[in-house]
């Protein structure tokens, strides 16, 4: 018995928001210092480091749960199930529902609650909680799922990973170039074929590292407010990241009856391009290998950062052949990474 | 092997609000009208309703994530187990941490990173994740312990209720006098001893039920800002848990070996003392038996409703022997229920 995914489903929101969109945006540093570059200077080096053109934004009208659930049903309908026979809707997000015009999260009911009261699922044997993980969430919900499906009280479940940063972010900061919304979903099922999961791995740092990513206030010095913004110290996250990702990486493989000759692509969390390139190169090289061409597919440039939304997204898009040159064959070894608010990282490898 | 609670912990906030304290409230119905009655009678047909004479306030400096590290350092403490060697941190609430002068709520990092970070646990390898699953959680949390447990990728969690509704309350809604906060946590475990966790039963209904309890408009119709807060259709979830919660009850307990007659005590989530007995009695008219007394804890009355840390709590005041006339002794079956937000359901049939 294998645990695998029987269908994928994403929903890529339709306002496109370009680097140049932000060329009036006023700026600040951290400390509400003025950054002395011009706006054109500071997209142009954002746009060197993390990749990112543009991202995309969810029209005012729609809320994360809307979005959770366009993607739900495509993967229900990709993988050609009667929605009644799901056990589970797992839906890992960090928000919640954030109206337009509010600042405040919306989670009663859950996400999962609202996904399923969509979906028309009348069963109330299908179990719906929302899990809250950074932007691992998505990852961590598939683990969850498998573990369910192991210890027997459940056969198919829907993951979902759902977020609309776009919500949250501050526009004197930075930072908030990266973040995007978008939503992917897949069903993870008991299986009779092999491969699926064959091997996972998560750690939460949260001694020193708990803070990392954080709800903070606005850079501008002026607005005094209580409302919070995502926030993060990114130079810190870096180097987190770069010395923690690859070995959880390695012993994921490790665990597995694979090698690193056998990885075929590894699809991970999209925050930062320089960052990603940085981390598989080092995975790499802790095997005394370069990093192979084309075997980190990408979105980022056009899709920026949206959380936990970003792998699922990815993998259905490689599925359905959107993505220029990145194929998954039955029977390839591939690589599931992620690394986020917690700070937590997690990674699965995974036989398609 | 046997999956058990070993140890138990809870948190009872300072400041205790009672009934009195509501009399100067300018309670309305929900849709603004005014409520053709003082407010001592109001207040008195509360209390004759739900049972609560006061509820319990966390201090102004003080966040759900601290109550949450509160209880759980008695849980680690009561279990005599080093922190270090638990596997996973699952903490369920529904709100996050909403500071006193905020009406945002704060869930990046997650309450269980936060709850890590302040236990000072270093080994990355033990998980926090939150989850929202509304006034269940905490009981959800436990079955997801067991099948982590059963699964093979855990030996030992800490599962934590914690909430803090005191910050999402309108004042303007007479229903903002059932709300509390607390918190409750337990650590569960693989055990060679008999017992544990027996049966488990969850159900998710959200076709027509989603939205019973959701986050709406201050009852003020002057108040016209886009804040929200926590409110619910009363009437609805009365006649939805009357019918819904014994029937899980006793389909738990029929999965079980034991019967009826070998239930020492049902531990309910409290939200209404009326409803809890309603439910109890239509559970034990099922098998044609009147509800036996003593067999339904309470401490709504002192504590009022404090969602995912009311069932905590309880349990470990009654195993630390704080609750009159009340005890748990080993060997002795119990059940566990709740129903809240989603709507969910659960239930854990439990040999101490």
């Amino acid at each position: 018995m294998s645990v695998k995914i029987t269908g994928t489903g994403s929903f890529i929101p339709s306002v496109i928001e370009k680097n140049e969109n932000f060329y009036n945006h006023e700026f600040l540093n951290a400390d509400g210092s003025t950054i002395n570059s011009s706006n054109e200077v500071i997209v142009d080096k954002f746009k060197a480091i993390t990749g990112i053109q543009e991202r995309r934004y969810i029209k005012e009208e729609l809320l994360n749960s809307d979005i959770a659930f366009f993607a739900a049903e495509k993967a229900i309908q990709d993988a050609k199930i009667d929605k009644e026979t799901l056990d589970y809707i797992i839906v890992a997000h960090n928000y919640g529902d954030v109206k337009h015009d509010s600042e405040q999260s919306d989670t009663v009911p859950s996400i999962a609650s609202r996904v399923k009261h969509l979906l028309r699922i009348a069963n109330p044997k299908c179990v719906g909680y929302d899990l809250l993980f950074g932007c691992p969430g998505w990852i961590e919900g598939v683990i969850q799922a498998k573990a369910f499906i192991n210890s027997g009280i459940a056969k198919r479940c829907l993951v979902i990973g759902t977020e609309t940063l776009s919500r949250v972010v501050d526009k004197h900061d930075r930072d908030s170039m990266i973040y995007s919304d978008g939503a992917g979903a897949v069903i993870v099922e008991e299986s009779s074929e092999d491969g699926g999961i064959i091997t996972h791995e998560t750690a939460t740092f949260a001694l020193d590292e708990a803070h990392f990513i954080f709800f903070g206030k606005t850079n501008h010095p002026e607005i005094t407010d209580q409302r919070r913004y995502i926030k993060m110290y990114g130079r810190k996250i870096y180097e987190f990241a770069l010395t923690n990702v690859p070995l959880a990486l390695k012993t994921c493989l490790e665990k597995s009856d694979y090698n690193i000759h056998d990885v075929k692509k590894i699809l991970i969390h999209q925050a930062n391009e320089k960052m990603d390139e940085a981390i598989v190169k080092r995975f790499y090289k802790l095997h005394g290998l370069p990093m192979p061409e084309g075997v980190m597919p990408m979105t980022i440039n056009l899709l920026g950062n949206s959380s936990v939304a970003t792998i699922p997204t990815l993998y259905d898009m490689i599925l359905k052949g959107q993505l220029e040159n990145q194929e998954i064959k039955k029977g390839d070894v591939i690589l599931f990474a992620s690394v986020g608010a917690g700070m937590n990282i997690n990674a699965i490898v995974y036989k398609q």
